[in-house]
Formats: structure tokens, C-alpha cells, sequence
């Protein structure tokens, strides 16, 4: 009587699309402890096969799609995750072999619209080749924020009202596709992001109190994060990282609150040590 | 029958509390033509009595306000206008006569806050001692962006879903005191400002074009800006000028839009010249 892994019996074959990061060796990994039988293409430029430690793993250029579509379709493997940052391709990476030449039309079509046009374009494409794309958090869960804490420490009660305000305001911006995150501070918003990126709204605020332009107490600033409403939460969670929670700190903010289930933190365990050392709080939020 | 100025009967004294800057001096002028006693209060560091070109200007260091108060009170000018920008102050601009110690208890409370509470508390501290406080619109309404074009350029058809778009998030925001401005490029909405204030969003979108991560066509992309809702206009009006045109163009956009009576333009006839100049439209709206 050896059952195996308790989620074996919904094991399958899984292909990992890689790019770069902590985030697709963790996932790897936390699949193959399920049962998963994992395959990794890794993006040549982000991932290298040799993160992974697994044999079934192989370097893929952009213009090397027909091949990969080959290899998944010769193993038999029906379900796709896609996860990692891509690098701006080189014009090499992109070149099309042969039995890449007849999507380009497709993918012409979706490089049209920004970023989030490519991405639907991207898992439609995969999806009419009979592909089911997941996220990755329905393949790993322990990859996202949990409820409550990450660290030792709480958002104290004074950072609650900025919270609540917070993520008020990402719900009021939803609707017009924008607004991942938000910095709170001195009881007012201070920051909101839109196409800059979280980090470089966080690096905009320590600018701000560096140059005396902004002026809050320590404990008063708050990071709120979480994903707009109809984000494909498949291919574009939120995410944080230890940097991040580097520059949170160096910003003079006091903690970071998450959408819980709903924002990528790769290694909660991790997060919340380092959490502790900066003096941070780290809390998911449902 | 010498009637004067048409709107002579309506003349009042005036004190034009003035702070840096070109419309601290066009309001001067303007409220002057308009027959009204102007009295000009140059505050040192940012303004000089001798660039308003009238007998009754005179420099004021910060904590000076007693002597001022004095000299409003002398010339019997119970009505005042706030305008111009001021610099950080320094520690002897601050250092407060002895008429001016009384008053302190009132800025100390005020300066505990945001701008926004300094700004209120400063309106309140001058109609506390019985003075009516104007916004520069109220006594030249020309100051302010005039419904229509301001050049020769009109706003293209395909900027018009932008803009819509654009003032629609302006008023969500609303309700989180935040939200001035912000860019619509490509279709969606590329940046939002905050504390930053709008020449470092727009340096912000100009950033991120130059380093290949956002594209949009020429011609796609649009500044929207309107004040707050509850927003002091009195005191602190949005306001736009020769250097935000050309970061606007620097970044690639197409244009500005601007609430119509609500955005301190200066010299309405210069701007839209400048935007004719820089290929830009400049637009009020209802």
C-alpha cells in the first residue's frame, strides 16, 4: 500500500514554458513533487535548461515555436504553464526556423496591441493548437501570497486605514486596465502605477523623500498590490520579489500588503525571512 | 463721461500675495487694466517687487506675515490673491519678527499635514484675521485655458476616445484626492500622476519610450489634466506651462487637454503659438 504523493492520481504530462528567474525552478520542482511528469522549455537569453535538474528539459529560441509545438505534441503533453520574465528578444532569438514561418501570422496580429494583447494573443495561439494553458498557481498555490503575515511581522493598525484605502483605489482603476499597485503614505496616495512598472514607482517614491519632496513617518508607507479585475491571471500574475522588498525598505515604507492567492511570491518561507530582516511587514489580504 | 474701464465699477484694493514665476506679474497686470488698487506683496526668494512694474510692491521674507498683515491693514486691502510658486524655504526666510510669533501656533498646526492641509490652513489663517481670499481665475478669468483650441491644431478624432477615456479616470480618482493627470497613449492609460507632480510623469512616459518599453504612433498619445474634485482653486489650481508643452513633446504625445476655466494657462495667445511651434494641440474642454 503506497499510494504515492497524495495529488498523483490527477498528475499529467506538463510543459513548462521558461523564462527567467527564480520562479520557474520553483515551479518545476513543486510539479514534479506533485507527480507532475514535467517537461521544461527554457527560453534561451532568460533560462537555461541547467536550472532545472531535470533530464526532460531543452533550450528553445522564439523562432524555434514549430519545433517546440512538435516535441509537445511527440510526448504527448496537452497542458501548458508559461512562467518567467523574457528578455526584449534579439532579432537571432527571433529568426524562424521553417516550421515556424506559417504562425507568424498569428503572432503579428497580437504584437499589434500592447503588452497585454500579446499575451491573449499567446495563449489563444496555444490554445487553438489544442493546448489547455494553466497558471501557475493552479499547477503550485504555495507559489502565491497566503492569508495573513509572511514574516514575523504585522501591519500595524494605523497601516490598515492606508491599506483599506489602497486597495480601494486599485478597485476604482480596474475598470480602465491599469493600477497593479499603489504606494499609500502620509494618509494619502503618493503613487499609482500604470505602464512604469511596480519597481520603478517604488524607486520614484524614494526619489521623492531623498529630495525632502515627500515627507512621511517611518511606518507610514505602505505597498498595496494586487491583480485588475480580468487580468488573465494564467499568464500575467502580479509578482513580487526580494528585490522588491529591498527597495520597499529603501523607499522608507513600512510594508507591502498582497491580493492573497493572487500575487506570485515564488518562496513565501523566503520572503518572510527576509521580511524580517528588513524590518517589513508582508501580509496577503483576501 | 469717462466711464473707465468697463469693469471699474466692480475695482477693488487688491494685495496679490506673489510667489514665483510669469502669472504672479500677468495677474498683477491684468487685475491693474481691469482698474482694480493693486498692492503686490513679493515674497523674497521667489518674486522682486521691481518685476511687477507698480509703486505699491513691496518683498516680504515668510515670517514677515506680521508686518504684512500690518500693511494690509494700513491700506485697508481686505481682499488678496495667493499666486506663483513658492522655493523651499530657508531658515532665515522663516525666521518670524516679533508681530509675525503670534501666528505661529496656526502654521505649526497647518505644516503637521499634506500640501493640501498647508494650503487650507493658510486660506484659513487669512479669512481668520477677516480677509476675503480670491483665486487668480476669479479675478482674471483669461488666466485659465479657454474652452476650444489655443492654437491652430484641434485634438484628431482618434485622440477623442483618449481623452474621454482619460478624464474618466481623472474624476475616479477624485474621490482619492489624487489624480491631476495623466497620459493616455496606445489605448490605454500609460501613467498617472500622483506626488510626483505632471513634468515628472511626463519625464516618466518620455523614459520609457526612449528605452524601447512603451511604443506608441505618433500622434496616439494624450496629457489630460483637471483639478480634483474639492480641489481649493482659490489657492491651488492646476496649471500648465511652456516647459509642460515641451516635455509634451519631447515625450512624443500629440497634445494637452485641459479642463476649460479650471487650468492656469497664463497667456493663453503664447501657449497656443508655442504648440503651433512644437506640432502639439492644446485644448479646454467642458
Amino acid at each position: 500500500m503506497n499510494p504515492g504523493p497524495e495529488s498523483a492520481a490527477a498528475a499529467f504530462s506538463l510543459a513548462i514554458i521558461a523564462g527567467g528567474g527564480e520562479y520557474p525552478p520553483r515551479l518545476a520542482r513543486l510539479a514534479a513533487d506533485r507527480g507532475h511528469k514535467v517537461y521544461v522549455a527554457a527560453i534561451e537569453g532568460a533560462a537555461a535548461p541547467a536550472d532545472f535538474g531535470l533530464d526532460s528539459s531543452h533550450a528553445y529560441r522564439l523562432g524555434q515555436l514549430g519545433r517546440l509545438l512538435n516535441e509537445l505534441k511527440r510526448r504527448q503533453i496537452a497542458d501548458i504553464v508559461m512562467i518567467g520574465a523574457l528578455p526584449r528578444p534579439s532579432f537571432g532569438s527571433l529568426m524562424p526556423e521553417p516550421s515556424t514561418l506559417k504562425y507568424l501570422p498569428h503572432f503579428a496580429r497580437a504584437f499589434r496591441g500592447g503588452d497585454d494583447h500579446l499575451l491573449k494573443g499567446v495563449v489563444q495561439f496555444f490554445e487553438g493548437q489544442g493546448f489547455r494553458v494553466h497558471g501557475p498557481a493552479e499547477i503550485a498555490p504555495e507559489l502565491t501570497a497566503p492569508l495573513g503575515p509572511l514574516g514575523r511581522r504585522k501591519a500595524t493598525e494605523a497601516a490598515r486605514d492606508a491599506i483599506s484605502r489602497g486597495f480601494s483605489l486599485l478597485e476604482a482603476l480596474s475598470p480602465f486596465d491599469v493600477g497593479q499597485a499603489a504606494i499609500v503614505a502620509d494618509h494619502r496616495i503618493v503613487a499609482i502605477e500604470a505602464a512604469e512598472g511596480t519597481d520603478a514607482m517604488i524607486a520614484r517614491v524614494a526619489d521623492l523623500v531623498a529630495r525632502g519632496r515627500l515627507k512621511f513617518d517611518k511606518g507610514d508607507g505602505v505597498l498595496v498590490k494586487a491583480p485588475k479585475q480580468g487580468q488573465d491571471l494564467r499568464v500575467d500574475m502580479p509578482a513580487i520579489g526580494p528585490d522588491t522588498l529591498r527597495h520597499v525598505a529603501g523607499a522608507g515604507l513600512s510594508g507591502v500588503v498582497l491580493r492573497a492567492g493572487n500575487v506570485l511570491v515564488g518562496d513565501s518561507g523566503r520572503l518572510g525571512a527576509l521580511a524580517d530582516e528588513l524590518g517589513l511587514f508582508v501580509e496577503g489580504v483576501p
